[in-house]
């Protein structure tokens, strides 16, 4: 397979230098969970090797809603988590292979549209289980590698929960040459040590990433309020790096510091919290608005939330997505529905300003997070205890090897 | 292409009368335009000539799930309908091309496991303008052309407001010689003539119908119960039909007469009502329990629903179906979370119980209905005014020919 | 004590026949078990011996609201039921006492203003325990005779589940000469035994009643409902009567047949149900243009319920409460606010769109009824097995002696 | 009148400094005004003199739920502000007649029990229309005049939302030699003009104050933690003063700065809110558990939330108060219910848990205030638009003579 980018292409920092707005991709375990290929619980990601037609649908629909990068993917895709999961994953199935197909899909969908192949890194079970630095950064090479061989356009290490191992990640990955872009899974409260997001992005730049933010976790509007606590930071550290957001398409303000992984719903009982496509919407230009370039999803992104972020900043970039062939911008094709109230609700106003129910008369709209994380009001309160509970878990983690 | 299952395996009559059950699939124009193959509003089918790709993956995670039945996409795709639509659908796309391609794909995807496949008509706008018998028809049987064609394995008329049309769609089909099975998208209070839901079925049986129920406009819990106001009219008619469901994965209880397009939220708000997985696992026991035994799903059934239907019955089935390798039951999967209290919720109770949270303080968990449906409770007040406003409607749409 | 009302006012049918709205008064055992002077529970009105000056007090308060019927506060004061609840009622509190006394507070407020007297009579547990009809009727008796001797103006037998024992009420109340209505706490599914509200209509009126309606149990919107019903069952009979309305302060919108007891908050976490003036005033609204002219309330009205009532139907009336001084319809007194943003609230539009929250994030907003009742949703399916527990209840009620 | 308080009963210091708990009593102004004698806006005590014997019933009703304070009925009684009503008011109630009817009726119910009479001043308009010191603390010393020849038993300064009005108010009580408590209606951000909390209790102790802590606008939870950062300033500064708390018996979870005067709710549609009995113990207990000695209620404070302070510190405090006759602790008069399931309501792990709902399906959980005041989540960014705002609004004020 040929790497059409880099011979037609800009490269991920040219475009940003340069102004322009890069958009990223939606959330692969999420989606392709509810397609029928990957497994909640551990979320790794063989399928590129069991069932690469589902991966490459998945790649090919982001990249028609407007996706400038395609991530490969290899989430969890390092060999300690691949390992740790053996008996679920067929046992054939190596991890250079994942990594290598997941490489070789990208690069094939990439080539169809005006997009970047980035190799994606994420947090490991061996710095949770407490292995040291050589041993942590062993599990990044290994994947690096695969990279190389397979030349991605740069690089992304996402979904660390603790900026000591973000910064070991960039610190491999920043070997190779190649651009890199660092995102942590946190919130405005900071990582899981305590390090509010201000110093986690210091580091991250100091230890060779250009564009940093946050991943996962959060919805749209606290994650952004997230990626303006590092741009205050940097600036106080008088460091320049590019933004980068990519939240979840899922409400989460009743989200303690670990995010959505503590509410009750997660994984299987998030549906009324997925976000419409006006809420992304909103993300889009608030993003915007503060300043973030490389703008994107995480869990709960289908290819129609990235459709909006490309529609919101159309004006802008000056163009629309493939996919807005079928999609009229703010609603307007239901001026063709042939229910006359349904033709009136194609215009902005509308959805703009529409609360939509959750027709779920004995549901709440808010839940208390279980796990050591904590609702907002209460962080102080709880400070002395997470620390403690942190801790213990911590050792929970070394005697069970997870 | 070979049709497999003429050779193999049993027709859909047999497998009903043997006491089998049958799982449907989901819902194609609401998950292709999340996809960005399908425009809202129009809602027709040009996509299995434009990207045959999306719509055989589409139909292959349906198979993957669990679904027996694997239905032509050609919803709304009759010449009146595609014909209105002329601006919006490239002109060169015939109504020919896109129901001959949506059978090819079918059969394809078909033959890869244990499928039928059935081809699909539904209600016209020639119906809904007031042509006459003889020009209604004419639409149901250019498209019934294709299907005999192709030789699909039976037929669905489905999507029908009113059961007139759907009587004049019965009688076409019935012609083929093959099974026919027919919905209506209606509730409880019967089609927008006031036809209640027994005499519907009644009528649907007589006009040669082997199977009748519901499809879409309304939730699980809704359509189960018109489906038994369907089996109780069957029953006072002494008359015999196998009973069929596909409702929404959206929960509807604030929706009058219309169903769903009447809230607020239809289409591009839906988020909040999605059904999650054990909605839908409730729903197929109900519907079991019921004596439905064709059971699949509509507007919002993603894969991932459907699979749940496959899980429920299970036990009765004695298999699971193939996605199930990526899907403990009742979350079981979890248990190798990283996160100990993300383990304790993989059981049965945890999810059977939950009730999920919005994550939106700031909206309402019903809505009230607008066009010219109803709230349930204010039915008898608006059934005179309904009236009035149905006639109005007719005009208009005579007038403006929709 | 003078009777004031019988020398210069028009008695109730002098009223009603004319055509005036009548407004009733308040829900006495809720107010005064927020005040500390009724058990929740026995809810037996022994204040009136024991603590005069508040049952005073709230009668006066509903006078100045604009009531111009006040009903003694002898809910629940006949004789087998004071005695059911003897060990705690002071035991020297005789049924006679309390009935008298009654009588006397409410003559002396009434005298106050332009106000009759209502003597009250309720269910009895002799009827709930199978005593026979001429062992139920006694009980009304007794109370009769207090009313006779106490003069009052008119009665009122309100609070009936069954119609039989309704009836019977009915019966003895109407050989005082004086005029009678008649409530249930019904809604639009019937009483008890399932008699549906048009034919508790008729059955009231051909034993004597000259006013019919409900009381408690439901909200406004529902008890509305309730009494179309019975005026279509009235009309329906040829029969003519007069029709009243006393619902419940609290939003019902999920209860059974039972009404509000069922709800899992009743009867200490009713709060967040409680209704708005401004709800009030659309009930008052509905209430009139029905064609219902006596108008009042019953648990959870409170003193500023019934002053909307009398504010709402001004214009019609062509005269405000008393208590209307300190409250500027819809809101108007708020132009003298301090904070510009709460002065611009000071007007209809304001308060007739407000869709107040509940500042209950973790709480639903609908709750499952238990007891015997049923959502509305489910009627049909829950009647068989309605029948058999409302027999078995009797059983127990029989060998329990409730 | 005799004061049989300085005779017999301990004063507020003794009480305290032996570890006593205080009881507080509820919220006058908006009792009264749904009682049909106060009117919402400008909220002025007329009614000590036009209406006495229901400003006597309230009190007594308190007394019997268990206050051990009544504080005059002398809120916005200053002159300056009943004279800005002055149209509304009848012309000839001077302020000091108002002010000391009054002391004479708080002192009349203080006598039927353990209750210690507060003459209470509140904020002015004076000090918000930029009248110098002299002018403000005028009024201040106009009120204390008539407390002192009332001889109260001590004086309450509440209602400041400026620290700088409120250290006037009490150097002026101070004056008196009687011993001055110090509420202001702040929440944990801080005075109107961001004094913080701890800050504020400082230098209401230093001006003289021996009981500090806050009064309405927010609910307990969050009085609650804003007496918790006042403590902490206090002990950061090596002060001693002892604790108190009058809180809104509604929730108000999604307050601003401002508290509950921007909620979209505030005055008039606030009643979803309104805190249950069993809210309130939960709140009495933390108050307790904090170190909170003076526990009382503020608007939507009814008798019942009063008595449930009472019964939740029972155990603490060895006995009940009067008005616990009538009610069962946590439900238990319930037992005497006719249904069995109603029955089964009658204990605290029933109540404890219950998540009431609302009744409201159109209604959402939250509100957006307006005004000035912000949701906590977007304080950060509305700091510095608030400046300018509230600037803005004091130039308003001036040249309106609010």
């Amino acid at each position: 397979i040929v790497n059409l980018s880099s011979c037609f292409l800009q490269g991920i920092l040219e475009r940003l230098d340069a102004g322009e707005i890069v958009i990223g991709d939606g959330g692969f375990v999420f989606a392709l969970e509810k397609r029928g290929y990957v497994k909640a619980g551990p979320w790794t990601p063989e399928a590129t090797v069991e069932h690469p037609e589902a991966v490459r649908q998945l790649h090919r629909e982001f990249l028609r809603a407007g996706s400038n990068v395609l991530q490969t993917f290899t989430f969890y895709a390092s060999e300690d988590k691949l390992e740790n999961r053996g008996n679920y994953v067929a046992e054939k199935i190596s991890c250079n292979k994942v990594n290598e197909a997941a490489c070789d899909i990208a690069r094939e969908v990439a080539n169809e549209g005006d997009a970047l192949v980035a190799g994606g890194v994420s947090q490991t079970p061996s710095y949770l289980s407490c292995k040291d630095k050589t041993e942590v950064k062993a599990a990044f090479k290994k994947q690096l590698e695969v990279f190389m061989k397979k030349n991605v356009d740069f690089l992304i290490a996402e979904y660390f929960e603790h900026v000591e191992e973000a910064v070991w990640a960039v610190e491999v990955l920043k070997e190779s040459g190649k651009p890199v872009a660092a995102t942590m899974c946190i919130g405005p409260e900071g990582d899981m040590h305590g390090v509010p997001p201000g110093q986690c992005a210091v580091q991250l730049v100091k230890a060779g990433a250009s564009i940093v933010g946050v991943n996962c976790h959060f919805d749209p509007e606290t994650s952004i309020e997230t990626v303006r606590l590092m741009k205050e930071g940097l600036q106080a550290a008088k460091l320049k790096a590019h933004l980068m957001c990519q939240p979840l398409a899922f409400h989460t303000p009743d989200c303690g510091k670990q995010g959505f992984i503590d509410l009750p719903e997660f994984p299987f009982g998030l549906e009324p919290r997925i976000a419409t496509r006006w809420d992304i919407q909103k993300y889009a230009r608030k993003a915007y608005d503060l300043g973030i370039r490389f703008i994107g999803g995480c869990c709960g992104f289908e290819p129609y939330h990235i459709r909006a972020i490309a529609e919101e900043l159309a004006p802008e970039r000056g163009f629309l997505p493939e996919a807005s062939e079928k999609h009229g911008t703010w609603g307007d094709n239901l001026s063709m529905h042939t229910k006359p109230w349904v033709r009136a609700r194609a215009r902005k106003e509308y959805w703009e300003n529409l609360k939509p129910a959750s027709g779920r008369p004995y549901c709440p709209c808010m839940s208390k997070p279980d796990g050591w994380g904590v609702t907002k009001g209460a962080k102080e309160l709880m400070q002395q205890k997470e620390a403690t509970t942190e801790q213990q878990l911590k050792e929970l983690f070394q005697k069970k090897k997870f």
